[in-house]
C-alpha cells in the first residue's frame, strides 16, 4: 500500500496539485512502520492454526483500512478520523458508501486513491476466498478438487500460478473496461477511476452525480457489462493458466445470478411503464442499469430511483440482499448461496413427504458436503442476526427505521447506495455522526470477510485450551 | 363453530340487539352444510398420508377462516368480504391487526364473536403444535418420548388425556385472567373479552385505545403477567394430568423467552430515560407491557410508543421477530428456535477451531437430532424468503417500505401492530386495499401454519407420485 500511494502522489503532482506531499508522507510512514514490524518480528513463524489464521485475515484487513485511511484523513477532504477510516473501509471492501461531497472539486490524486482502494479492495477479496478461505472452511470456496497425487509439494507453485492467473485476469478486466469508456467518450482520468470501480463492482465515482454524470446511455450499456464481468467467478477467466489437473467446479449460480439481472429488471421496467408511463424500452436499459449495479453490489446510480415508485424502492431493497457470485469481487447474500438455500428447502420438503426417499443434494456436478450446509446456514443466520443488531444499534443512535435497518444492510452487504432521505442513491453518509459511521463501518467489514472469519474471534471458548 | 357462534347470539339477544340474528342465521347455514358434507363423505377413510396431512391442515384453517368470516361480513360492521377474510384470519391465527374502527360503538355480539375467534384459535394452535404437525415432522415439538411398551393402543386414551389436560388448563388460564381483570375494575363483559384474548396472545380488544382505554397500572401488570403465561409452553400447565410414563421435556426456551423480555423492558425504560426523560419507575411498567405484548405476539397497546424515540421503534421492530415458546398460542420465530440456532453457530465456531473436536448438540438433556437441525434451519429460510417476498409484493401494490415490510413482518409473525403512518400501534388496516389485505392474510396463514405446512403444497415434486 506504501508502494501504491506513490500512484496518486504522482497524479497529483502532474497536476501540480500540492496534495502530493500528503501522499509521499503517507507512503514514507507506512513504509517505515512496515520495515521496523518485519524486522521485529523476524525469526521463526508461529505454528499455524485455525485460530491464528482467523486473527491474522481480520487483522490484515483492519491495518489496511487504517492505512488506506490515512492520505484521506491527512488531506484537503474536511473528515474526522471516523469518516476517513469509513470511507477507506468502503473503499477496501468495495462497498462504495461515501462521506465525501463536492467530489467533482477534489484534486485528482485523492479521487484516484479512493479507486485505488475499491480495485485492490476487490482483487483482495477475490484472492481471499479462493486461497485462504477455504483452508479455514469458513465461507470459502473449495473450487478446485486435486487429485491426490497432487498433495505433495507440487501444489505450491500451482497456486503461484493461480494467483498470477488471477491478477492478469484482474489486470486485462479492467484495461478493457477502462478502453471502452475512454471510447466512449469519458476522459482519460474518469475512464481508468471508473474501470477500477466497476470491475471491482465497488462503487466510488470522481463525481457526486456518479455515472448519471455523463448521462450517456451507451457509457450505461458498458458499465453492465463489465459490472456483471466482475461479479462472475473469477476462475472461469483463468482457466487457460490452470493446469488440467485442477478439475475446475460446474457453477449452477451463473445461471441463477444472470436470471436475476435479467427477471428483475424486466419486473422494474413493466413497473415502470404501468405506473410512470415510461416507455418499455427507454425505462429497459436504466432499470438494469441501477439494478444490476445494487445486485453486483457496485453500487452506482444514474438517477435517484427511488423516485420511481414505492414498487422500485420494493424492487431494489430485495435486490440489496441478493449478490453476484461467489469467487468474484461482489458482496451480499450471493447466488451460489441461494441455490444451495434452494435445494436445502427443496429436498427437505421431499423427505418431509416421502420419509424413506434417499435424496442427494447435488451442486453442478458435485454433491454438496454437511460442511457446506452448515457453512451456509450459519452464514445465513449470522447475516439476519447482524443486520437486526446493527438496526438496533442505529436506532439508538437516533436514526429512523429506514435509515437504520437498509443502512445496516447496505453495509454488510458490501452494496452502498440504502434508502431513505439520507442515504438514499441521491444521499451521502457525511452528514451522519460517527458513532454512526464505526457501527456501519463494522458492517461492512463483517459482510467482507463472510461474517464468520471475525465473529468467530468474540466467541470465548475459541480462546480457551 | 356452528355452536360457538350461539354465544354471540345470546350475548346480542341479552341486549337486546337485532344483530343475533346474523349469528343465528351464519350458525345454521354452517351447520347444515357440516352435516351435508359429513352424510356425502361417509364411508370408508382414506390412507393418511403426510401429504394427506399437510392438506388437510392448510384445509381445515382456511375453512374455519371462511366460516369465522361469514358473521363478520354479514354484521353492521361494514367491510368488504376481503376485510372480514383478514379479521377473521387475524383472529384464528391469533395476530390481532383489525381492520375495523369505532369497535366501541360496535354490537356486544360481533365484539364476543372476534374475541371467541381468537380463543378458539389459540386452543386449536397449541393442539396442533403437539398432536399433529410432530406426526409430519413439519415444525412441531416432538414433546413426549413415549416408552416402546407405549407403541399400543394404549397410546390413544393417553392423547385423549393429554387433550382433556390441555383444553382444562387453557379454561382454568382464561377464567381466572377474567376474575382478575374484574376485580381490577374493567365490566364483566371487557374482563371475559380481554382474557380469551390475552391468554390466546392475540391482541383484539373492544376498544379502539385497545388496554389504554382503562388507564389503570394494575391492569397493565395483570395482562403482562396472563400474556406470559399464554406464551409459556402449555405442557408445563398438564403435568398433573399426564400419567408417569410420559417424560416432559426439559425446556431451555422458557429462560430464553424470560430474560428476552426482562432485557428489552430494561433496556427500553433506560433508554426513555435517557432520551425522554420518563422516569425509570413508570417507563418501567408501560416499557414491559407493550414488550412483552409484542414479544409474546399479543399486539395489545397501551400507548403509541413509535413516538417515544427512534430507538423505540428499533427495540420494538426486534421485538416483533422474536416471539413466545414453542407449544404455546404464540407466534413468531420463538424462543426454542433462537436456542438451536445459538447452539448451532457455537458448535459450528467450536468446529471450525477444533477441525477434530466431537461435538454433541443438546437442547436441556436431549440430543438434538439431525431433523429438528433440519426443520429449524428450513423454517428460517423460508420465515426470511416469504418476508421479502411480501414486502415487494405489497410495495408492488403501492405500499412504503416501511408499511410494507413490517406488515409483511406483523403478518408471519402473527403480531398485531406494524410500523408507520398507517399500521402502527395507533393505526388500524382498515385503509388498505383488498389485494393487500389478501397478502397479508395469506402471511398470517403461513406464519401460524410454521410455513412448511403451506409451502410444501406448492411445490410441484409433492404431487408426483
Amino acid at each position: 500500500m506504501a508502494a501504491a500511494m506513490i500512484i496518486p502522489a504522482l497524479v497529483d503532482l502532474a497536476d501540480e496539485n500540492e496534495e502530493w506531499r500528503v501522499f509521499v508522507g503517507a507512503s514514507l510512514l507506512v513504509g517505515m512502520v512496515s520495515v521496523l514490524v518485519a524486522v521485529a518480528t523476524r525469526g521463526e513463524r508461529p505454528k499455524f492454526t485455525q485460530r491464528l489464521g482467523f486473527l491474522l485475515v481480520t487483522t490484515v484487513w483492519l491495518v489496511a483500512v487504517v492505512v488506506g485511511s490515512l492520505p484521506i484523513y491527512f488531506s484537503e477532504v474536511n473528515v474526522t478520523f471516523a469518516g476517513a477510516f469509513f470511507e477507506s473501509m468502503s473503499g477496501l471492501t468495495t462497498t462504495g458508501s461515501t462521506v465525501i461531497s463536492g467530489l467533482d472539486a477534489l484534486s485528482p490524486g485523492i479521487l484516484m486513491w479512493r479507486s485505488l482502494l475499491q480495485w485492490l479492495g476487490g482483487i483482495g477479496i477475490v484472492g481471499m476466498v479462493l486461497l485462504i478461505l477455504p483452508s479455514l472452511q469458513a465461507g470459502g470456496l473449495a473450487l478446485f478438487h486435486m487429485e491426490s497425487s497432487d498433495k505433495s509439494d507440487k501444489v505450491l507453485p500451482r497456486i503461484n500460478q493461480l494467483v498470477g492467473g488471477l491478477v492478469t485476469a484482474y489486470v486485462v478486466l479492467t484495461v478493457m473496461c477502462a478502453v471502452t469508456y475512454t471510447a466512449l467518450g469519458m476522459s482519460f482520468f474518469d475512464a481508468v477511476n471508473h474501470a477500477m470501480t466497476t470491475v471491482a463492482t465497488a462503487g466510488f465515482s470522481t463525481h457526486d452525480a456518479s455515472i448519471g454524470y455523463f448521462d450517456d446511455n451507451r457509457i450505461l450499456f458498458a458499465a453492465i457489462v463489465f459490472m456483471i464481468l466482475g461479479a462472475l467467478p473469477f476462475v472461469i477467466y483463468i482457466r487457460a493458466f490452470l493446469p488440467r489437473r485442477f478439475q475446475l467446479w460446474r457453477d449452477p449460480q451463473i445461471v441463477v445470478f444472470l436470471m436475476i439481472c435479467l427477471v428483475l429488471s424486466l419486473a422494474m421496467s413493466v413497473t415502470r411503464r404501468v405506473v410512470n408511463d415510461t416507455p418499455f424500452g427507454e425505462a429497459l436499459l436504466s432499470s438494469a442499469f441501477n439494478l444490476v449495479s445494487i445486485i453486483t453490489t457496485t453500487g452506482y446510480a444514474s438517477e435517484d430511483y427511488t423516485l420511481w415508485s414505492n414498487a422500485a424502492i420494493g424492487l431494489f431493497f430485495l435486490a440489496t440482499f441478493l449478490g453476484g457470485c461467489a469467487g468474484s469481487t461482489s458482496g451480499g447474500i450471493k447466488a451460489n448461496r441461494l441455490v444451495i438455500l434452494y435445494l436445502l428447502v427443496r429436498s427437505s420438503f421431499r423427505r418431509l413427504v416421502r420419509p424413506h426417499a434417499v435424496i442427494r443434494l447435488k451442486y453442478g456436478n458435485d454433491d454438496i458436503s454437511p460442511q457446506t450446509i452448515q457453512t451456509v446456514t450459519i452464514f445465513f443466520f449470522l447475516f439476519f442476526g447482524a443486520l437486526l443488531t446493527g438496526t438496533v444499534l442505529l436506532t439508538m443512535l437516533g436514526l429512523d427505521l429506514v435509515t437504520a435497518f437498509t443502512g445496516s444492510l447496505t453495509a454488510l452487504a458490501n452494496v452502498g447506495p440504502a434508502f431513505g432521505q439520507i442515504i438514499g442513491p441521491a444521499g451521502n453518509f457525511g452528514s451522519l455522526p460517527d458513532p454512526v459511521l464505526w457501527i456501519l463501518s463494522v458492517g461492512m467489514l463483517l459482510g467482507r470477510l463472510e461474517l464468520v472469519t471475525v465473529l468467530i474471534l468474540l466467541f470465548p471458548s475459541v480462546w480457551l485450551d
